[in-house]
């Protein structure tokens, strides 16, 4: 790389000059980050960046009506804050900070303080100072993780909700065309009572809007922001009324539900809700991975497994085994799963760390957080789109397995008594024979204990998957 | 041991024969599942007994209303699960099933069943079968994870949250009683601008508030039950009416809050809501290790930490350092986090393992959730007891460090900017001096930069920690 | 309760006087203890309380030989610590302490002091006091962590190493018989080229013997011990000589390769050789997680799942369905598993809460990975005896599924190339005819692109599992 | 985006036609599979990419020799896997396929083996198929884990184990420095006996060398790499001798110690060594949550902390607080541990999550555990240069403090017994003084209890440091 002293500018800070990128919108703080922080090349997600210029844009606005700020130079914070909002200004040039920074956030905020700072003095034509006006009325303690907060609350309810909702969608499309398709039911994956392939789609159905409950129930707490609490949560150097107007502006510039902290001191020093957020998430990583778990076996085969779905063709499955197709988009889904899982851990770990008046593993725990609900949100679509919408059944073949299983012999239970009827199922399967048959075999018949209308009634099987009617 | 062939008695089930201790209560199929699981030597939790005893006199009853049981067969097995209820069978004599058992739980089922039967064959006077008549209308695969939604919903309903209540009582007290002791500010570790001790304490009482708000918010989808689905969900071998009458009849038994489940399939083939739970859980033990955390240090000395705290002496702290006296309950809280996060992962873990109708975790799940409930709902209590009531402060010492920290600086930033302000701060720490007698020492009162006036308001530390009133 | 004044004594410590129990062998810290920690109800591991025994009997005997006490005083504690490795006095009446007690141990070290100086005074018939004589040379910060590794290695050794060699030569019998039963690869659940049975179980029994060197690579770290580094580490108030004394005597006593800690304030100060030791067993319980899992599916039906193996019918399966067989003893496992994961997570996070010289979570750390090696060695002992052993294959449906693999084109390749055997493949599955017909069909015999001769030796089954060999 | 017709050509597979952009270097497969993954937007981490070429080249060659390609067609597969290797192909561009994608990586398999087709067939002017010459006697199966494996046992030999001793030499260095400053010895947070710093250095330095022993613990298995295995691990359509071969020149062309598995059914089907290796990279995490945290506290203040280190400089600490200076890197350090743990949870999970004859979750841990390795080596860098190397002592304070802590009484003990020492500690605190006139205080010496010279031989701060002397 050439290093050419005209390629660079000389900035300073409290603790000295720094020699910047000629180019660069940031100032010293960031530079020595950039420095100080060679260690995952990873940048914080847009996600949050987005956010961390909407505070500074609300922050601009309500200084300058409280009478911080001059209008003037506050609207010119505002322009360069929508500028970032705008994804005018490249990530990964203009806010080059490590995710693995310290534990506040602060060289980001800095980053960002810096870089409108530079495009508000453009705009001004004045001196901007990224302290002193972009930061007035702020500390990173309350600004970056309120960027997390808003980040995260977007996330989940401008994407992973509606995400869960399209797959909800897909699956309860399924549950209603194949209401009427019997399949043999398995508990601890032995032959069990029949159930349709309907209810177990409904049941997935089912499992993915509780994650929407779930996701729903943790948002009061992740909308909650520290906003306003400054260095220590006490509001220092603040104007009176700050926190209420820039939340009410934040409300309006982001049009989110987001709530000022009903304790500063809490909401400031913990990141407990960030905690709870990921514990929903990890449960719908649970849920996807039975989910996906069942549809991999149900088209397990073609000819060695289940073989009751036919799972799409997406890509040839084998780079040696000619032919072979797998549940590729399934896959996916579970490993994003592992990923949630492990996300999930860091959050916690993460979210426990704190001392006195601050956590100091925001960062982590915001592009942990985030990079869990986009991959669920990506991946969900993927998995409705390319996976349940196209697929079908073996109807044929799930039909048969349905009469196969020994365990239909449970409605006989209440006819000859569960002793009797255990007797049946175990000849049915020594013999190789069917239930009906080893019925008659053993002599149910022949000695009146069953009729055989008691037969044809016990041993239907769609009736056997219709809860009882009342009445 | 005495292995006396007098000592016993044959029972059978559908496998043969089984010899039993003569005096047990239960029948052959709880001898197998004795002699098959020798892995823990752990029962089930006793809330967990005592749960599904109910179930068993809920559908008892039910079946009785319903035609399917006579009614005084039904009303013996609903009188022998009172005795149950009420403790009088001692749970490792009559219920010696290990907890690592099949993983429906079915051993622990017909264990309650078979129990019930003998009790209640006694008081008939006629024979009652355990699975023709206590299991009536049920299957382990309903049957038991309903008894652990009901009996984590009664531990957090009836233990956990009034727990956490006395805790925040606690705190609240603390807060109130410390609110005007200024104390330092710590963000990073580092000396910050100053807080009230009560402002801490009163975050603390947030934050075990919200751990309440975190468990209230799972709990709908905890105490929602399978029960009424049998063996796969479709309610086989049930009356009609069978699922709202059990469940009516259990809700008046239990006098909880408890549901049927909206999908059968849903709900008995996954534990999602126990997950969820369990992340709520875990969510409140990371709250307690950063409170308890907060409490060691700020306790930490005598004469070499912080000093700020006195936490009460309840034990001689070291077998060799003479009078050395330790935060013992704060650190077998911090303890009982780390159990709770173990057991968390377990439910995680245990809950992404079911297949198509069935989870074959269900009893590790129950017993983890319920031990967390119970480790936590025991040790807040003792912290709140024998910790919180008891906490004095050394109100000299932590109004000095108030003083003394360089960041109280911070408000002059209004007044002469955030770069002059760092000098300023630089220089008390370099000459050891105050920042007042630095602002001095640097000329910015001589050069009329700052007046008196300015100093005294600006370095008023009670101030600091108060949020700017409007108007 | 009757709570006679004539049941009680009153004993004193350092804090003064405390009423113990008239019976009991303890004194005044192990009764403040008690009544410090109503948690869990739950006292140490019976293998970690004979390990701190051993450790007080090698310090009282080391004590004499270098002078510290007297030499019949010095035997009057080891006798005394002998009756207590041998059992004789209940662990629940003398050894009553909560494991969440205080982090260091303290509160069960000092129950053990006071245990061994009543023995020792009785026996003596003088004042054998529990600080100054029973802890001479030792403090809690050593002798606790110590008691610890020593439990944790001997568990390691003596219990779990042997029941993992159980497992592997169960699993290595069935690999012997079943090495020519072919059967269907299955790659993403998809049927995939043939193995044998035995490879299967081959490539099981190398999992559970990796395991064996995972605890054994990890030994090392686990069975160094702080003892002798007392209070901080420093060894003060010890003679010299002490810890390679006491060391020595200590592995007399357990005849384990414990070793002196390389540096004894990384010793005192960490528990991280329990953390990688943990790490060690969670790998373990992934292995099992895979095999209990293949064991269930190739076990799963009888009529609709794989069908392969024959599962030993231990106990009858279901409470409403008759005649049905579970898997009940891989589940058990894969609960084990399940727990291990968890007690792995409670390891960590309390191994990652030390400060300065000590860490003050060892008491859960103990518990939990004890506790861990204890299920996992009694399960695999289970499944080993009563799964594995037993196990039977249904050699007629194995052999014919791996036939009906489409991927068993794959040795054409090589004579036709990858996509022609793809197409090959597909119209196989697509018309539901053999491998052989499809080859046939397509017209590759007939244009000679194949002869008979190679489709013969390209679809033998059995040599698709043997690895060429060379020359 | 321009969607020109004329920017793209056709491809075609096994499943027919595909739109490629027209300079891709990769082909059908790959095109396939960046539709079917739009998940997460991250790719193969660099080094696994290189290790798939090295396997491809190593493939090439030993086919060439075992007469399945012809010599001159293998070369330019090599020639090729050379410019892979050498970074000529930007990755973004020629390997786009998400990391969430097939959990055997055959996609990205595929995606190198139609890029060396491409790059190949410019080459050789001749055409070179994807499949039959660049995938030749391979699998993905065996292929993908093994360049997994080969990745992780690079960056652990060649990146982390450097970089961890670079930082025992630094924390080795300061040990020595450091060997004579006395300081109050912590344990429970509490005043204890005295230390030096440099025993708490050295204990730091023991602790990074000792996760150096742990990564070596675990790399034979982490070396261990199923290539040979193809399909299901049984070697079909591999030429006699190839394992072996292959791995030989791999050996070469890596310079790694790696070795084909001992038994391929378990080295294909699981991938626990991954399991282990991450449980020792989480060890390392917790070994160095454990020094930050301590450097944190030491370095805290500087005036309301301990302030017995000064931490180096690196920037402004606080966007609001003036002055103020933060631990930076050591929470950076932080989040990479609370980062490392999520990832190991992630490999975990994945690592459970395999059937028959294979895991499919092998992309998710491959770059998890690669992800992990890498913040490792990169943040222990960090630390030791920009952190460690600058530590400077408080002297005055450290010493100061030292001879402040109340349990500098304990080598009392063996002069005036437990009891009495304690008594004289209390006192010492209540009283204000130190524990040399709290002795005096209490008539020790004037009853002839203590003599002056014992009093000076017992409480001098750097002998209590100091492990007793033999002989």
């Amino acid at each position: 790389m050439v290093d050419n002293a005209a390629d660079y500018r000389i900035e300073h800070d409290t603790m000295g000059e720094v020699r910047v990128p000629a180019s660069a919108l940031y100032r010293a703080q960031t530079q020595r980050a950039v420095e100080n922080f060679p260690i995952s090349g990873l940048g914080l997600e847009p996600a949050q960046i987005a956010a961390l210029a909407r505070i500074k844009k609300a922050a601009a606005l309500a200084n300058a009506r409280l009478g911080v700020l001059d209008s003037q130079l506050a609207q010119s914070i505002a322009d360069a804050a929508d500028e970032v909002i705008a994804g005018t200004h490249d990530h990964a040039t203009h806010f080059p900070v490590d995710v693995f920074q310290t534990g506040s956030g602060t060289s980001s905020n800095m980053n960002m303080n810096e870089v409108l700072a530079t495009i508000a003095t453009q705009k001004l034509g004045a001196a901007v100072h990224p302290n002193d006006h972009v930061n007035a009325s702020q500390s990173s303690n309350d600004v970056f993780p309120t960027s997390v907060h808003i980040a995260v609350t977007s996330a989940l309810i401008d994407d992973l909700i509606p995400a869960l909702d399209h797959l909800a969608v897909a699956l309860e499309a399924k549950a209603e065309a194949w209401a009427g398709i019997v399949k043999a039911g398995r508990t601890h994956l032995m032959d069990a009572t029949p159930v349709t392939l309907g209810q177990e789609f409904g049941g997935y159905a089912r499992q993915v809007r509780l994650g929407i409950e779930r996701v729903r129930s943790a948002l009061p707490r992740v909308a909650e922001v520290p906003l306003g609490g400054t260095a220590v949560g006490t509001g220092i150097n603040t104007p009176a009324g700050f926190p209420q107007l820039v939340i009410e502006l934040l409300q309006q510039e982001t049009e989110l539900p987001i709530s000022e902290a009903a304790d500063h001191f809490e909401a400031q020093a913990n990141r407990d809700g960030l905690v709870e957020a990921s514990g929903a998430l990890r449960t719908i990583a649970v849920s996807l991975t039975k989910i996906c778990n069942d549809l991999r076996w149900m088209g397990s085969g073609p000819n060695t497994g289940l073989g009751e779905l036919f799972i799409p063709d997406l890509q040839p499955g084998s780079s040696i085994m000619p032919g072979k197709v797998n549940p590729v988009v399934p896959e996916a889904v579970l490993m994003v799963a592992s990923r949630v899982v492990g996300n999930d851990a860091t959050v916690a770990w993460a979210g426990a760390s704190g001392s006195f008046e601050l956590n100091v593993q925001i960062p982590v725990m915001g592009t942990a957080l985030l990079e869990s609900i986009r991959l669920l949100s990506n991946s969900v679509r993927v998995l409705a789109d390319k996976t349940v919408d196209g697929l079908q059944v073996n109807e044929a073949r799930t039909t048969a397995l349905a009469g196969m299983s020994p365990s239909i012999v449970t409605p006989l239970n209440k006819v000859i008594g569960y002793e009797a009827a255990a007797k049946i199922a175990k000849h049915s399967v020594a013999k190789g024979i069917t239930v009906r048959e080893a019925v008659v075999d053993l002599g149910y018949v022949d000695r009146g204990e069953v009729t055989e209308e008691q037969l044809d009634a016990a041993l239907d099987l769609l009736s056997m998957t219709r809860p009882p009617q009342q009445g």
